[in-house]
């Protein structure tokens, strides 16, 4: 019975770690779509290679430096799956590979349709062996943040914030793409595939169940996973609706581009506070995400960044915004089933949570930040993070694959 | 072990949800591909929109009309689903709300094309909270259907006749589109994206071992849900080959197209007939409704009906086909163990279930034809629901969002 | 309790009999990519017709051939699944249908861009009916092979060499693609869309989950197919990455088709041995068959073989690495797991393993190499396979079915 129970658990953890690994072609597609048909070659082949350098190095080095036995601040056991896993740990090593898979695709994003093919490679290697999983050792792993009682429950800080923080990085030491600016102005790079950025948001959308609900790794606990999936669901639906509004407010138009990345926002937003918040409040988190999300997308490219998929604003701002949500509406009903940390405080939890959420928002994004400059700045300085503007201009399929994506373009 | 037990249902359950709420990946794939690429971006964008709409409204209103206790025509309680739910409650919900979305979705395919961008939210609206709860109270919420022993175990009627009914009233007070017709005659505007047709087809069909096997919610009583994911599949198989030869046989064309929209008649049919019905006969009335399809598809297209994507013929005429199969069909071994309604007439059931059926068919065809008739009406005459001849032509793109879909083009 | 335990089991096996199922999808997205754009929707549509014809005829006939009682080299009963099968046995059914598919899918890719529509029916038909599930027979059904103590897990040689050695004898009974070789040199003919090779690879890859891991047909004995997840995942990986550095070196471009079919060819390999071997060595089984398909599949083509999309080099020879890597990897106690055949000859087994699988591999190569040469000569002599070469020129898609794929092309 209780083997039974045991395995019945590992099971919905396979089926979410599969959901988790399908994200994987949600960003290929979001991303493709979103940029231009030169780079949709090169752009979905590098998601192979996000997974495959993912999977090597989380299972030889980064799986351990997250959950191996340690200190507060890192872990350092169970490097290689200390041989012959068992069934159960086989599936719950899958589960954080496909968490990390994503902050590593997030991260990519702000290096689209510039940065060599060998950079994602060195860059890659060093995220997942060192920067990602030392983070997720904080927060998941044992580490000081989850002492301190912070509550994400699956991951806006430990997944989204920190792969959107490595994109701003990235996105500021490569600069702007050629044309992107003409006289400090935004142009337009308009998406080459709008249903290919439905297919990637809608697998987002799907992969997400695995993501949130799968975190609470079982099915018992009063099928709590099951109300995670119903927040989940609601925010995204409610991410939609805000941007969709907030383009139409302020553009006047319905973007449907922007709309999908409302639904992201929103997604990123309700990772944290899933499990500790009512459904009415997944609403309002994920409309306001999704909403505010427009914004900053659009008041950022102002000031002259050009993170072609918005990676940071998705992911990073978003991330933000869904860490701190759960210092203000976290029930404490729910913090009781989900079982970490206290009540926010709109429920007369007081400031308390709110810190403790602020401190680890601080916390990651200086580390990765840090970190992330110093890899990065060095690969600038000796080998160069940036295809030629020749290669640039006739895009990555050709220059760097050798042959165009959509192979009978002329 | 009880709770284990539940907890298992639901977890199958979740996973049923996930993959019925993909099949609106598989509607925006089937839509977008059949029709023209100036309108590939809006139609793909409208599916999150459907999702989104479905899930606000559904939450707040139509789930409690559907499921709320009441009378035997609406039910009156559980409205934004009573504050928080349990685990299992919230599975119910995603669930029932994967089914309603789906609705929807193909009530809209008989809007493609020509429909004002507002219209589908205020439709849609209308739709989620009152027209499709009504029926689905009737059949499945305790209503008086229910009450007659009506067979229609994942919704030929519930879901998909209700969808068609009102994609027909859309598809009349739209009118055809422009070029549609010369001299009366129907006109061929080409399907832009096979590929996409196939993608879309292929979800549905994988989806609907979610839309049909999971409508068991439980993974007990003799693993009935594994027999009802057999005959859903093999009804698929014979859909295919029923609407191939069709076509073959009536136009000398093996036309891809009319293939996919066989596969899609063939699951509408065996959805209310898939638990009661034999291995044989689920190939013959998916044979049989995948051949008829493709027919009536022709016909009404002869009488000057403008359904773009044949909404009305795939989901409504088999709707009609499937739920009175079980009246012919139903074997009483399955019959006892779906816990529904009599045996049919070929197993010596007499004309019994086949009259509550037909009663069933002409009572949700009637409410959903006449509401939709006053919203859709009403709405003709006050806002339009058109968009102009002018923004028909150049593409619902670039007139509703702004942008073509296929970013590139000129 | 046990009960509940087979049926927990039995979801276990339709959840991934679902991802087998997906993998069609995942061969249409690989093909029609990966090819040319006039044979795009003719590719995804005959993959609807793979499923098809695989559904009732493998019901009619292939299941009792293979899985029905019988003697050492056939099976003889359960034709028509004998009536109306339990929910257990229906999933099994519709487990064993999804590797049937597969495999004739394999097959099918050697016949791509001219063979005509009608040898698919014919031969398919006979392909699912006989030759199939007759090696299955050997291998799982309780024959021949299966006394010996053959090791394959989930079909290397079942499901990948049949089909590949079918795909084989098409390729050269069909003879090359007009404009595929010149003056004996081969001629690059560009994969028309990368996204949809990407798109194929991706799903296959997530399919492999149910494929591998749901060959253990439970979650019981310890977990074991949470394990044989993670062999399946670490030997993709390697293949990617092998894959990639093999054209990397050998012809100085990062390939991105190449990598893809380093996936799949890392997937096949590990078919066999996922539940045999340690993760190290499920490494080293992926790298080495993903850089030697890319060697096989250049030397194949040089000498004058016109095997579209590498079928017989991708599910041929890494079929046969597979199958042999056991004989070479198993690791004692992961065969005491899997419960068949001994340890291999690094782990102190010697020969005798290493000889019962290479005894299998001819065998069943050997079977469907004269089968398929008999059926598809005697078309050959008969109806012809192979469509005009004005149709051929012309594309599939308008040639074989009226209309272009993409219906907007000129």
């Amino acid at each position: 019975m209780k083997e039974l129970s045991a395995s019945v658990d590992s099971l919905w953890v396979l089926i979410a770690a599969i959901l988790v690994l399908l994200m994987q072609a949600g960003f290929a597609f979001l991303e493709s779509g979103s940029l231009q048909s030169k780079n949709a070659g090169h752009i979905t082949g590098k998601q192979i290679i996000t997974l495959a350098i993912s999977s090597i190095v989380f299972w030889a080095v980064g799986y351990g430096v997250a959950f191996g036995d340690g200190n507060a601040f890192i872990g350092g056991s169970k490097f290689f799956l200390s041989g012959v896993p068992s069934g159960a740990d086989s599936i719950f090593f899958l589960f954080q590979l496909a968490f990390a898979a994503v902050s590593l695709a997030i991260a990519w994003g702000g290096f689209a349709e510039r940065a060599k093919l060998s950079v994602y490679f060195i860059f890659g290697t060093v995220f997942i062996a060192i920067i990602y999983p030392v983070v997720g050792h904080w927060v998941w792993g044992g580490g000081w943040l989850s002492t301190l009682g912070m509550q994400d429950f699956a991951g806006s800080t430990v997944v989204h914030l920190q792969g959107a923080t490595a994109a701003l990085v990235g996105t500021l030491l490569l600069g702007p793409r050629i044309g992107k600016f003409k006289d400090g102005k935004p142009q337009t790079i308009p998406a080459h595939s709008i249903p290919f950025v439905y297919l990637g948001t809608f697998i987002l959308w799907i992969g997400w169940f695995g993501f949130n609900a799968g975190s609470t790794v079982s099915i018992g606990n009063g099928m709590f996973f099951g109300y995670v999936a119903l927040t989940t669901n609601m925010a995204a639906a409610a991410g939609a609706l805000g941007a969709l509004f907030a383009a139409m407010i302020l553009r006047k138009t319905a973007d449907i581009g922007a709309m999908c990345n409302g639904v992201l926002a929103a997604l990123v937003a309700i990772t944290a506070s899933c499990a500790f918040v009512e459904p009415w409040a997944a609403i309002v988190i994920g409309a306001v995400a999704g909403a505010f999300t427009y914004w900053t997308a659009i008041a950022l490219e102002a000031k002259g960044l050009d993170d072609p998929i918005y990676a940071f604003s998705v992911h990073g701002i978003s991330g933000i915004i869904g860490t701190l949500s759960t210092g203000f509406f976290a029930a404490p009903a729910l913090v009781k089933l989900a079982g970490v940390g206290k009540a926010g405080l709109f429920y007369g939890g007081g400031f308390h949570q709110l810190g403790v959420q602020a401190l680890g928002v601080v916390a990651a994004f200086a580390f990765v930040a840090v970190a992330s400059f110093i890899v990065l700045a060095i690969m600038k300085a000796t080998m160069g993070l940036r295809v030629s503007a020749e290669a640039e201009k006739a895009g990555l399929d050709i220059s760097e694959h050798g042959a165009y994506g959509y192979g009978e373009t002329k």
